[in-house]
């Protein structure tokens, strides 16, 4: 499979970027990775790479990058030789199966966006998700920034594109959906939450719904599926590392005040454990968040992705693209928009998550 | 001063609720604690503390309670005789200066704003603010709930009366205000985000603002106040509340496991680190979030208030409707209305934040 990576995109691009791919490519017999963007700079870090099957990691030379603070949509019309559009082009040409990008989010989405072939017959708009940690194991929230105007209509697509999506990655059973809001009760929040909750209750992914989930119901794990809008969800993801960030960063603090009360080892053992404690909430192991809804497969990594993310990203892109994930995304949106009850998710089964 | 306590509101009421008036006027000799809710049942708790100062802790019988998870509206028309809406009673008859609830609290703010005479002069809709802690020390958000339909004015209030509250209870000295948003470039986020922008740029207000700031510039305390609206801000509180919770519990966990290899005492030593460092995420240092924009003060505490948190309630009330707040909260919110360049919130001081 060829996916198009973007070789710019990301706070230290092109070193572990390019190098992300090296390991992928390794680890994947049957990838190819397109490095997309400055090929003099990319060549340089192929360089380093001694033993890189260079057969299957192809330079596809951008002659621009789109910086990771530049306004999307601006930067989009005025670097018409940009490495996020190349990546896209080549999607939507049939040459690669999916695109990977660290760089800037709303270059990406925006350039999905501008395209609406690229969008899976029946998807009204495409969603980012996101994997957060919780009790239960790895959660999916969608949308966490695609959709600043999200319908009800969009907010239900995204449920089923992330519970399809929590069952084909993450290996989930009957994934139950949830819907964000500020109570569990039914008329709590606003207009756009009351009409979902009214589009899911007559569809046939009612018993999959469960209704309202507060914010602290994302940590417990109470679904496996959590839906809200872009800005929402945004704020939410950017919150969580923030938060993340200042509880391990006030730890280490207290730690090093301990330390000289601490018999030598002690120490070293509690900061090992922290640091491995700290990657579970880095969501590397996914690599980054795929765009939901387009043919094909985007994985949109965190901007300071290191070599372990892009590597994983490749790896979860490949998976997105080879399996029945959009299939299933299309035929399930199909289900809806005829309602026959036949179509029925659980339809094979009879229990629950 | 006379502050209203609803003594039948919380998860463990009324048993710490009565022992933290108890507390609060022991240690404030001008306070006298009304206690709102089931006579026998409050008598019961008071009898345990034998030295309670009875003459500053009168009872006020309520025969009914609304429960933590009921219908607001619908518990509030149903049960007359309850005691959030005989708390506010008293606060409309001026019979006290203030009221505190760890109870429900939708039926705290609904309670609030059906009577809109209890508003302050000039404010379209009040909001519940609540503290983050952050690098920078405590923070503002507001509203985490009040106002779930928020118009860009609201918005533009909550900044003004956060950044005054900012100044009156956290000592902050020309707070600066952030817009909550998925970017910082002007153009980012919804048509609410976006006229929010506009209004505080043609504003006497307009130099304390920084313009968006994103989730995880909250715990970098790049900014005193932020402003965002209801339905965002309490799914933030509550997702922060769940993340928290969830990642102390994971230390826990990771605590016992490596105990057997530590040296007796040192396995203690982390654990208190570790009780002391959860506090500073519990806000129970200002006891809840005041609802903003009300004649006198209200504090919204949280469901699980214990003790602490209570008389740490009674006490920011007995500040908020002592000083100066609605009186500059007012003066504010007017001079935005005639737009008087001469009321600009700095023009006794060059020197910002």
């Amino acid at each position: 499979m060829r996916i198009a990576l973007d070789a710019m995109g990301g706070d230290f691009a092109p070193g572990p970027i390019v190098a992300g791919a090296v390991e992928a490519v390794r680890d994947q017999p049957e990838l190819t990775a397109l490095l997309i963007g400055d090929r003099e700079r990319i060549e340089a870090e192929l360089a380093k790479a001694h033993d890189a099957p260079r057969d299957r990691l192809p330079i596809v030379h951008a002659g621009q990058t789109i910086g990771m603070e530049e306004k999307p949509v601006e930067a989009l019309r005025k670097k018409r030789d940009n490495s996020i559009s190349r990546c896209w082009g080549l999607l939507a040409a049939g040459e690669v199966k999916a695109v990977v990008s660290a760089g800037n989010t709303g270059a990406m989405v925006a350039s999905a966006l501008f395209n609406a072939k690229m969008f899976l017959p029946g998807v009204r708009r495409p969603g980012i998700a996101a994997i957060f940690p919780s009790h239960q194991g790895p959660i999916v929230i969608i949308d966490v920034g695609a959709n600043m105007n999200a319908k009800a209509e969009d907010l239900y697509q995204y449920g089923i594109m992330g519970a399809i999506y929590a069952e084909e990655i993450l290996g989930a059973t009957h994934p139950r959906i949830g819907l964000l809001n500020v109570g569990t009760e039914d008329e709590k929040g606003t207009d756009l939450t009351r009409a979902t909750r009214a589009l899911y209750h007559v569809s046939p992914w009612a018993s999959r719904f469960v209704g309202n989930v507060e914010g602290r119901d994302i940590y417990e794990g109470r679904v496996r599926v959590v839906i809200c809008d872009g800005f929402v969800g945004n704020v939410l993801l950017k919150a969580g590392e923030g938060a993340v960030e200042f509880l391990f960063s006030t730890l280490r603090e207290e730690l090093a005040r301990m330390l000289p009360e601490l018999p030598v080892g002690a120490g070293h053992r509690i900061a090992a454990s922290l640091h491995a404690l700290k990657s579970r909430f880095e969501y590397e192991e996914f690599g980054g968040g795929p765009l939901l809804g387009i043919r094909g497969a985007c994985i949109i990594c965190h901007g300071a992705s290191g070599v372990r993310a892009i590597k994983n990203a490749l790896r979860v892109a490949h998976a997105l693209a080879e399996d029945r994930l959009n299939c299933r995304i299309v035929e399930q949106l199909g289900a809806k928009l005829t309602g026959a009850a036949d179509e029925h998710p659980d339809s094979s089964s009879g229990a629950h998550e």
